[in-house]
């Protein structure tokens, strides 16, 4: 196949997934369908197993393992909500799980981590002692290494929350999803391309990480020189399997601003009463971008990719 | 009919609600299952319209009335879930809501009323102010007094959420259910006596607010001299119509200290990353509590009742 995934490899995900993933429900609001003069359907991944769709993409992987392999276990190099996702599906399997941490990583997501029965390693907070420290458990244990985004089996796997979508809510205009290193919006946008064609693939980014953006206007990949935001799940860079999807089945990168993330989230929260992190409500604050093109009359699914977030630190 | 609704009055509740209300999903958490050894299915009413079970029941009682009678409009007393009921509920039929609040009401509260189309009435911060300011709006206005629980309509409202519940999820052992004024508990007990008797129901009070406990300990009703609580909606007393239901149809009254309610509502935020108010937490909390009997190995609906709380003053 032309990309890291197709539509049979996200069917055969989603059949792994059954029984083990939330099928996460799609809730509505007048409110905000008012506001934006649309009507809005919400895919709650939030509510997924270790609160973000990073599940179904690391389970798919691991499931994926045949025995033999499986059984040194697997491990990544993550802070966020991929290592916990890898956890739990490695404990779900029955094998050890690696994660390896940077030192400076919040205590609270150490915990997680090992909550689900990972084993956590600390490394330096730097990209090259993180890489390094995964390659020699990689080396020490056998362990299989499932990188977050960048893989067919995790690709496919996120793309079974558009096969659920397109089963609760037909005919969307559109569909918007956040953007970091790719795995979600590549595994969506691979389902619709095939599933619904007609349905638009919009991205979004904060401005201080629009690495994405940027490698569509250029048409080539290219990296943000210092990606920041309080959307801390979205400070990746597209990988070398994400990137052609993007540049051919996603219409556009939007990029949004703090105080409308923010301002995002909090509407979430109000209105829906979901908790959702930074990095989920991205996807709301797009459609208040002039960048993002008509929302008024149209049917838009928004993806709220997660809901880990500190209740102690919110950002109001 | 012995009481204040059945179950041929609650599935035609639900028939008018039909279209209007939503059919709140019902969530699980393998988290909370492992804390409790249970299985715990959650009626997410937190994300019904105006963020409360509330709208049901407000809803079907103004759906009762015939043109004639609506046509003047409807009125209530209330600060809480059910003011915002009324007003979109009667914005909904297209007739007038007068909505009487104390003057101390907050700022908030009066504004939601308002985006829904109330129009706000003050009155001093007394019971006696309240029943009088009401009583001279139906006199000047003719509008119709819909109360917030001891109502026939207003209870066989609240007792859809039950109907669904059980379609949701058949055979459980027990469902917990707050109290406050009794409707809620009332139509999900008159409901579940008819469709499910082997299913017992279990009320849950803040430790300041347990009136429902001390009458069904009385075996009559008897008000709490002093109701307090951070679980605002749960401070009114049994009524004429909830009483008999809650004496006849209800196990037993548990109730909950303010510690054990912030944690709990902590737990809902981060693991089924909901946003509910106190009222809705004392649910999960009633399960730590040993009067609540066993808990393990049981399936439990616990009912999570609304949603609206200020971000701007959390609980911890």
């Amino acid at each position: 196949m032309r990309y890291a995934a197709d539509l049979v490899a996200i069917r055969a995900a989603a059949a792994r997934l059954a029984g083990s993933a939330h099928r996460t429900p799609v809730l509505t609001s007048q409110n905000l369908d008012e506001l934006f003069g649309a009507r809005l359907f919400f895919k709650c991944e939030n509510l997924q197993r270790v609160g973000a769709f990073k599940f179904r993409g690391a389970f798919n992987a691991i499931a994926r393992l045949d025995d033999a392999r499986a059984r040194a276990g697997v491990v990544t190099h993550s802070s966020g909500n991929h290592a916990q996702a890898i956890a739990l599906a490695a404990r779900l399997r029955g094998i050890p799980a690696h994660i390896v941490m940077p030192v400076t990583a919040p205590r609270v997501k150490r915990a997680a981590v090992e909550a689900y029965g990972g084993r956590v390693l600390e490394c330096e907070p730097t990209l090259a002692s993180r890489v390094e420290s995964a390659a020699r458990v990689v080396a020490d244990t056998g362990a299989v290494l499932i990188p977050p985004y960048d893989h067919p089996d995790v690709i496919a796997g996120q793309g079974t929350v558009f096969l659920e979508l397109h089963e609760q809510v037909p005919e969307l205009d559109v569909v918007v999803v956040p953007v970091s290193g790719g795995g979600l919006i590549s595994g969506i946008a691979l389902a619709c391309a095939e599933l619904a064609p007609q349905t638009r693939v919009v991205g979004v980014e904060p401005d201080g990480a629009d690495d994405a953006r940027r490698s569509k206007l250029a048409g080539e990949r290219v990296s943000h020189p210092a990606p920041h935001s309080i959307a801390d799940g979205l400070l990746a860079s597209l990988g070398e399997l994400t990137w052609p999807v993007v540049r051919d089945h996603v219409e556009r990168i939007v990029s949004v601003s703090e105080a409308d993330i923010v301002r995002a989230m909090r509407l979430v929260w109000t209105r829906l009463k979901l908790v959702v992190e930074p990095s989920a409500a991205v996807s709301l604050a797009a459609l208040g971008s002039p960048d993002f093109g008509v929302v008024a009359g149209r049917r838009v699914g928004v993806i709220l990719s997660g809901g880990n977030v500190d209740l102690d630190s919110l950002p109001w």
